[in-house]
């Protein structure tokens, strides 16, 4: 008898039992953390430790996977996008750049200063500052947009600030790496850094204008759900754009969604369809997050003391930094946005993944940082939601997905 | 400067890129044939043939575009499945087992003799046989779904006929493999066979009644959107239980979308979630279709007239075997139905890959099931669209996907 030839599908029983596991522990998780009135974000990030090859071992991380993951984190920067007009982004610009530069600085000086504490190298300090640098706005966006509060000025600074620590978060591993390789090509550094900056600037500020006017065309086409298919390949296209460019794809992807926020206020449907396709996709995101760290690496209590301090030090560095930055908006906005840039995510992980590939970090450190990233990541969530104000369902606070949230 | 490695996606820009011109090219070519009020569905597999290895070469198959595929089928499948009732296929049940079979068995003679006579030997005969064997239900579900006919007793009818279509295809299929071994397991062939009916059968019957049942408690989670995650999370199971009992996955996904039919009717949140995710995916599968042909193949004369005689008589096979099952319906409509069992699509395509993996068939042969696959897929939308009633915008047809089309 052969194996599911017909249907010539062998190959993806595997990877549909992956899904589908991933899926229902996603969901029952979140079920669980709604229950306890905790944010469900968090609750899926642990289901991934959980089924991941640290506890069970029900799903191994496997290029697909993280394929899906970065789909997944895509579309839901998009719909983060689609909610936020460029114009309330360019109000809180100059906060949004200080927030960001003042959280970028800080916590690399700090995770340097671990590291060397703790006898690691010149190189593996500048590494490990480097992994703390990056804040990854997926996981905030989540849970400001699951509370209805992506209208605030609190958020916009936060979206702002993340897209500038992006941008130079960039800069530092690529000055960093080099280091690593024994030069630094400053000319290329420059050059992408100021590409990345046109790139935003372009799309940000012409981006909303021209999609308003072309609008009627688009809604015009022949095909079903025009505007929703177009916004999908803008979507596609700048995110291919912003990672071509060297900067992350979610980059291209929230922009694309800002530059049509205002072409579609007035089209529910659009929003409904691109949110389905976001909460298929997103529980891929976050299990995948947690599928990354293997708890059996803090049975060394050198590992948990080292994990648990750069851990400390990357919080602290992030909400001190970024609520100096905030520091005008008042004590508990500023630190609103302090634990709004707090989590690392997947950006820390890709850093140490770089670390170790170029031999600078070793295992120990690898770990801590993968700790880190994932702690970072469940530890900030609850406090966003805490801190934030009860939502009031306002009426310029309902959006779509609100509304299909609530009926559906 | 290293590439993109802050983003961590340097070897997902490929990737992006590949989604992002297959999308394009997908809703510009079904822009056009909506144009020329040709169906989209052929305009899509077109843009495929024409950005695949065989014209432009701008992406290539890859196993994860064949992912994206196969999950974009899936969703079509579950899609379709939600605006069936199973009380609607019980109706039609004994119509569409004598269309299923009777549109196997003409298929797979006129194969065989077709190859005979081309000089082919008795194995090489029967794989050609067994590729002209199974109906690609997906092409027809997306013309039917897309002209609003869902509910109409043919498509009723092609849907039923196609869920036997394929167990029994899939036991030729065994047999055909086993014959080329050397050696014929018959137990474990009935007994697949039986399990897939079992499992029909269970579905079908037990789940509608079952998730109408439970569908207040699901409404009552927690999580946002709880019924449509619900519905993914059964959409991803059945179809792995399907490939994991050895039938096509599609089976799976269509079956547990017509057990949540009656659950879902008064949910148009649910059916228009559920749109988004499969309208982002299922162009993937078209285009993929399309890139599995290679025009090249088709500058050698004996080949072109070996596949035209393949595909005339898998287009002739079909429509009569399938005919004759429903002839009772009256002569139009029997030949509506035999025009809807006309795509081969993907898995003629597959068959002849099994066939090549077992060196049973050789390149030209290959070459001639694969024009026949994509030439029958082709083919047979603009008939499907021609022959049906003009679709009367009738309360009972409107679905929310026909809402959100027209709106959104």
């Amino acid at each position: 008898m052969m194996p599911a030839v017909f249907a010539g599908n062998s190959e993806h029983a595997d990877l549909l039992l992956a899904l589908f596991i991933m899926l229902v522990a996603a969901k029952l998780m979140a079920e669980i953390f709604e229950r306890i009135n905790q944010p469900a974000v968090v609750g899926e990030i642990l289901a991934g430790i959980i089924i991941g090859p640290g506890v069970l071992g029900w799903v191994q991380p496997s290029y697909i996977i993280k394929v899906f993951a970065e789909i997944g984190v895509i579309l839901l920067l998009f719909n983060v996008g689609l909610e936020i007009r460029p114009i309330s982004i360019v109000r809180v610009g100059k906060r949004a750049m200080l927030v960001g530069v003042l959280g970028i600085v800080l916590p690399f000086v700090a995770g340097y200063g671990v590291s060397r504490l703790w006898g690691g190298g010149e190189i593996e300090a500048m590494f490990i500052g480097a992994a703390l640098v990056a804040t990854s706005v997926g996981i905030t966006a989540r849970v400001l947009g699951s509370l209805g509060l992506l209208n605030r000025s609190t958020s916009r600074v936060i979206l702002g600030a993340a897209v500038i620590d992006d941008i130079l978060g960039l800069m530092i591993l690529s000055v960093v790496s080099s280091v690593s390789h024994g030069s630094i090509n400053y000319v290329a550094i420059i050059g992408t850094a100021l590409t990345a900056v046109f790139f935003v600037i372009v799309v940000g500020a012409v981006g909303s204008r021209f999609f308003k006017k072309i609008a009627p065309a688009i809604n015009r086409l022949k095909i079903s759900k025009p505007f929703f298919k177009f916004g999908l390949i803008l979507c596609l296209g700048l995110s291919f754009v912003a990672l071509y460019i060297e900067v992350a794809a979610i980059i291209g992807a929230f922009l694309a969604g800002m530059a049509l926020s205002e072409a579609t206020e007035n089209n529910p449907q659009m929003r409904g369809l691109t949110n389905g396709v976001m909460e298929f996709m997103v529980p891929f995101f976050l299990v995948n997050i947690g599928m990354q760290l293997d708890v059996k690496l803090f049975g060394d209590l050198s590992v948990v003391t080292y994990a648990l301090a750069i851990t400390v030090v990357a919080i602290a560095a992030k909400i001190i930094g970024c609520g100096l930055g905030a520091y005008r908006m008042g004590f508990k906005k500023a630190i609103q946005v302090g634990v709004g840039m707090v989590p690392r995510g997947e950006v820390g992980i890709v850093v140490a993944q770089i670390g170790i590939g170029l031999a600078v970090i070793n295992q120990k450190a690898f770990a801590a940082v993968l700790f880190m990233a994932v702690a970072t990541t469940l530890v900030a969530p609850p406090f966003i939601k805490m801190l934030g104000p009860k939502p009031k369902k306002a009426k310029e606070d309902i959006h779509i997905s609100d509304v299909v949230t609530r009926i559906g």
